[in-house]
């Protein structure tokens, strides 16, 4: 999604590219998809976004892409305006989790600044001023902390971010305050969720005071069977501690799922798993109208055949790139029309095929 | 299901035979399966089953298979006294319509006599002492109720038969009694149903006094999309009155699920269909687990692709063998083992693909 890319679209398909996030490398990558840091900032200067008048918007949004732009950044950042944009690209960019559907919601000025890579993004004027997110494939809690401090910490030398001694950092809605961290690790769990064990794990990470969310985050549903775990609390306590908190809670769930994906393939409980990865296959095969809810039900069976052995001739790749074409955005972008909601199913059935090599 | 037949047995699997209500054949055969003429009759000088000890049950039984294998029958008949086969095969023969649950459940000598072609058959010692059916493929009302018509008349020379002036044959239940004919049709409806128009298809069936029943009679659902229409009224009605009704209603609905499946076939209908005809297909394809219930649906939507060539590379006979092949009684007896009910669905799900010639 650099901009040469998608300079070209009207002229040649774009090389796939599935994200930062979608890269399927990374340590415990047969569970966990995709860790990601978040951090929530906001200027010295300027009233919180819920108070900013559309002009103070744009002079924020000025400032704070000149500043972005000045040299010496550990980031080579591109930055786009949302409104030089359709709502079809800012579909794929909530779908490659670049933006939040808020940002879009947004009417100030407003935009996003990432590299090529899309494994570092810069929200401007979302519900803080800035929110940094950085993404690493895999559980990599660590890595994907340190590449955020060293951004933000060149942020800081650039902009004027809000900071109290009492507080930490300044944020729009209070449950971000103090370090402004939300550390999150997409997890995959088919295992938990077809042996119903599910609400257990979710119950045990909320103990420990971690949310659980579905795809797209807060409200949103666990499609394919991806939750994301993240940490609710960010005041009085330590990025440290944060990190500690999330990559041991991750990296249990991860264990978790592990054994129950062995249990799902021994005994009596063997069949009723290949019928399920199976019956997915066929509807993929088969399927000529295809909703993205049940075609990502289909995908995560069929992840997790191929991470489990129990099917061959596919590559995670293959439905990670699925994962990705599936959802509205991407479908449209990819066959260059404006569908209806029924078309779109349709395309998404061909589409999926072609993908998976079927049929 | 000849005696020799079974004989057969232990050695070696018995050639497929899928008896004349699924020979596939017939007028109207796309959407009317069988045509049934039923009889019921009752013996002079016995009380009616329900007040019919052990022992007069006995002498009815033994006087009745005396008479039938009298020489001069127009149909040459096999006896099988249902104690000397054990329940499996008496499960087979309820799959096969020859007899009635409620024989195979009743506690007194009990038989069925039937010929080789499973076109005929005569239970002894059901609900009336002897139920007579007769079976051809299609819609043929007039050739069923001729040749039951005959075989009613060969029995009545050799049996003293129960008949009133006033009311006509007396039977154990009033509501057989007078004709004690019950004709039916068995039709495949799936385009009525998927297209939601089956109840009021039922609903112009019963204002004319016809009932609208499953595959296996009263109470039993309509599995497979298949019903049974057949008249209400036995008492006060002549039979060409009875043909003359059951013929015309049934050639409506035949016309009726013929034009509701062109409409499926045409506009935005069409993907629909297709849709779900290959699901279905996909289904039987990778599923490791079917029910009965879902196969039947499974091959319902595959005998509809045939029918309206959606479907290519398919016989109706193979869907025809499948669905017999596909009950309890049949399956079982086709892979030799008694199965748990788990058991079964798995090896209907293997069994079905080797009668499509799938996967």
């Amino acid at each position: 999604m650099s901009k040469s890319r998608r300079g070209d679209r009207g002229d040649q398909q774009p090389e796939f590219h599935a994200g930062a996030w979608l890269a399927g490398t990374g340590p415990d990558n047969d569970i966990a998809v995709c860790t990601r840091a978040r951090l929530a900032r906001n200027l010295r200067g300027f009233p919180f976004s819920p108070c900013l008048d559309e002009a103070r918007a744009a002079e924020l949004y000025e400032f704070a892409v000149e500043q972005l732009q000045q040299p010496g950044m550990p980031e080579k950042l591109g930055i786009l305006e949302l409104d030089s944009v359709d709502d079809l690209e800012r579909s794929v960019l909530v779908e490659r989790h670049l933006i939040s559907r808020d940002l879009v919601a947004a009417k100030r000025r407003r935009g996003v600044a990432f590299d090529t890579a899309e494994s570092v993004a810069i929200m401007i004027n979302e519900e803080d001023h800035l929110r940094m997110q950085v993404f690493a494939p895999g559980l990599q809690t660590e890595a994907v902390w340190r590449r955020a401090e060293r951004l933000d910490d060149a942020v800081m030398q650039r902009l004027p971010v809000a900071w109290s001694e009492e507080f930490g950092f300044l944020t729009s809605c209070p449950t971000n305050t103090g370090t402004g961290l939300r550390l999150s690790v997409m997890v995959h769990l088919p295992g938990l969720v077809w042996s119903d064990e599910i609400d257990k794990a979710t119950n045990v990470a909320q103990k420990i005071h971690l949310a659980v969310r579905g795809l797209y985050g807060e409200g949103s549903r666990a499609l394919g069977d991806f939750y994301q775990v993240s940490n609710q609390i960010t005041l009085g306590r330590e990025e440290s501690q944060i990190l500690a908190d999330v990559q041991l809670a991750v990296g249990r769930i991860v264990q978790w799922e592990r054994e129950v994906r062995g249990a799902l393939q021994r005994g009596a409980a063997r069949v009723r798993t290949l019928d399920r990865v199976h019956r997915a296959l066929g509807t993929l095969e088969r399927a000529q109208i295809l909703t993205s809810e049940e075609a990502m039900g289909c995908l995560s069976a069929t992840r997790f055949g191929i991470e489990t052995k129990l099917l061959s001739g596919f590559t995670i790749n293959q439905v990670n790139k699925a994962l990705l074409l599936c959802q509205p955005g991407h479908l449209q972008r990819h066959t260059r029309e404006r569908l209806l909601p029924e078309e779109r199913d349709q395309r998404r059935a061909q589409l999926l095929r072609e993908v998976l090599g079927l049929g």
